[in-house]
């Protein structure tokens, strides 16, 4: 006779005949009990900061119309979205020529409309030109999600990964940017991680590019200044000679760089309208900065670039100490992030958190609260059946008093339990044999110290709560 | 001159050309600050009592492969299936003919190696197999993501959404049959959610197939069955006649489905051997609820029968009360969920929560808490720039005791900064004039009664705290 589990195999007997090893897409990752905790850890504090600055939550979907995607990451960007092929018979009605022709390119956009969320950026752009109407400006947001880019997987580069923003739009205020650096130390000095915060204006360096009367080579001047911690001065001159900027120039240009302070920039660039307009900021910016009492290791950094072009105000940008990772937070001003979606004159500023680097940084630096992996606390474990039912008696009892728990689901081999309970790092184990049945009382095991107690319930719950 | 930002637009002068108007996916939605802090309040409150009945958290990458995928949700499932282009050149090396047939279908494994997740059940028997020398067993995992589906969208129905699952593989104990069903109890009371538990044994359905001698109809009498609450007995009987089963079959199946209570099943039951296991199973069920002592309104159903026929035990499915909309939440056991991936043998049980209807459902009944929609407490509002700057110190203040607070950035007319205060929905406003600052004490305005207090900052504090 066929039993419902016979049944069922038939039913499944198609799959059964394509038997495979499962593997995961490179690129990506599962992410285990541990590391979950570990990551919620980061994002939880992250959060829970944000709010507490007054930035409310937005999600938004993880497809995009790759009308709003495409042309806004530059060619590179462009071609490391993923498409998602339209979905039926998507073939149909795709024009006979550009099939013959086998260009991947240009069939993509018969083929797909959507594409994967590529930043946190364009999607909050998007979301504010669609609900302009509804929004209380200035809007402060953050949005924590994860973004998808078909780069190279290596170590420590993965094609789905988490953003954390924090942005404001609508305000010219520069109290929003010292607001965010205060955020970054806030966040960092809870995750007990060292960092340096730097902190820049690209008006000055523009201010620097007016000075030395090359503003038609500014964007390729800031690219250079960005690579002084990696290549030092001489490989800064050495760049800028490259791109035909005269000897005279690059001397007034490492003659401002050098400036010890902020006062003597200022007086350099006294004539340079748009570096003085940046110099002025930078001073307001401090004025809070001094308000707002940060600890941290804030610093104004005047080589600080940052690579992306739409920036136009302040920039900000965090590194690890002692530790050699790239940045791990970066952030700006821009003045026309909603431009390109019909919504010119917005200005805004805002940060993120490289969450995945974070991560590595503090696992590899044992940062990580050691009680994290014990969201279980505890674990019953029982002689025989009698016993187990009055477990699930205690067990209930526990759960009531939100204390994680679980009971070994057979009173099996005590040593069988036990090695549950050590592959699980519960921090604590009950156990439950006639003994105890009769006295009320139950033995409280603590794993670490291995000191066991004879406590009744009462008492159990007091210890497991704390 | 060019300034910073002329040159910003001129390096997007791109994008400029392409002005849209932006839009969304069909199927997919934007959740605002008021949807987030909802939604997350069903996450928070089941991923709580997920972990305290020692489940332990996972995440799966977005994408998996299409070999992963398909063939394992029925073939209307491999259509729904979002399939990502592969990135660069796809089309190279793509069979000539392939390309000349236009067979959208037979093309997709040549272009596209993955897929968007289609549910967490997948993923989770992938994970559990390619895990299976590292985990502990029973191995209980809980897993809160979206998954993708491209169904034609309508109410209710969306091509993104979240599910909510909790399993426990690698045991056959009926121990965690009873504890997901007071997983269920304890989350829709904590949700203040008024629900039916339903639960039923798919043995028992093969018993009664068993008793009328057609278990080669089986899945098309479950099929027929499980429309019982919708279309009474008078359309079940005529379905069962459609299928062929014969009038004398159908009065017994209907004579058992009306027996009032287990035991009596149980006796007609007592020669079915699968069916009389279902029905022992039940009863260990039943013992465990009652040492639970679960409050809600938990029931035996003998018409439940669940759609998906990979279940092969216990079967429980969760409706709203009072409310037309489908089961809010199901699941059930499973004899061979890892099966299809070289891992037989492996018993397990599981249950899901339906989020997007735990949603409407709750929205529709006021059920979410007032408060949740305070996430910001106090907004500093001031009369000039001197008052600002004092504002500034005292939102620093706030902040450093975790009070979510904003100051309104420019000490602009007053009726412009309650505006906002307004549209941000603030419960609280703090307002700093001239006279506050010889005081040494603030307004605080209660925005809900529009009682207002001089207070010093401690007292402010204290009050914002509660």
């Amino acid at each position: 006779m066929r039993t419902t589990s016979d049944l069922l195999n038939n039913s499944q007997e198609p799959f059964k005949k394509q038997y495979m090893k499962p593997f995961l897409p490179k690129g990506t990752r599962d992410f285990g009990p541990d590391q979950v905790l570990k990551r919620d850890f980061i994002f939880d504090t992250i959060r829970t900061v944000f709010k507490i600055y007054g930035y409310a939550p937005l999600e938004t979907p993880a497809m995009e119309s790759l009308s709003t995607l495409t042309g806004k990451y530059g060619e590179e960007g462009d071609r490391l979205i993923f498409k998602v092929l339209n979905n039926g018979d998507f073939l149909n009605g795709v024009d006979e020529k550009l099939l013959s022709e086998r260009n991947s390119n240009s069939i993509i956009p018969a083929i797909s409309k959507r594409g994967l969320r590529y930043d946190l950026t364009v999607p909050f752009a998007r979301f504010v030109v669609m609900n302009q109407h509804a929004l209380a400006f200035p809007f402060k947001r953050y949005q924590i999600q994860p973004v998808w880019r078909a780069d190279r997987p290596q170590k420590g580069r993965y094609q789905e990964f988490y953003q954390c923003d924090a942005d404001m739009v609508g305000s010219d205020s520069l109290i929003y940017e010292a607001e965010l650096i205060q955020i970054y130390d806030r966040v960092f000095s809870e995750l007990n991680m060292p960092v340096v915060i730097k902190y820049n204006n690209r008006k000055i360096l523009f201010g620097i590019a007016e000075k030395a009367g090359i503003t038609d080579k500014f964007v390729e001047m800031t690219t250079a200044l960005d690579k002084l911690d990696k290549i030092g001065y001489k490989g800064v001159i050495k760049e800028l000679l490259e791109i035909g900027i005269s000897k005279e120039s690059i001397d007034l240009i490492t003659h401002i760089l050098k400036q010890k302070n902020l006062t003597s920039i200022g007086a350099l660039l006294l004539n340079c309208v748009e570096g003085y307009k940046g110099y002025l900021e930078l001073i307001e910016i401090n004025k809070y900065l001094n308000k707002f009492k940060i600890r941290g290791n804030v610093l104004f950094d005047i080589s600080l670039a940052r690579g992306l072009n739409y920036y136009t105000g302040c920039i900000i940008e965090v590194v690890a100490k002692k530790i050699s990772m790239g940045s791990i937070g970066g952030g700006g001003r821009y003045d026309n992030l909603t431009g390109v979606f019909g919504m010119p004159g917005v200005s805004g500023v805002g940060i993120s958190f490289g969450a995945e680097r974070i991560y590595d940084v503090m696992d590899e630096k044992g940062l990580f609260p050691k009680d994290l992996n014990t969201a279980l606390k505890v674990i019953i474990i029982t002689y025989d059946q009698h016993c187990f039912e009055q477990g699930l008696i205690l067990l209930n009892a526990l759960r009531k008093e939100n204390i994680p728990s679980e009971i070994y689901p057979e009173a099996v081999k005590i040593q069988k339990q036990m090695k549950y309970a050590n592959d699980r790092k519960v921090p604590y184990v009950i156990l439950i044999g006639t003994e105890e049945l009769n006295s009320g009382e139950f033995s409280l095991k603590n794993m670490t110290s291995g000191e066991q107690q004879a406590l009744n319930e009462k008492a159990i719950i007091d210890i497991l709560n704390t």
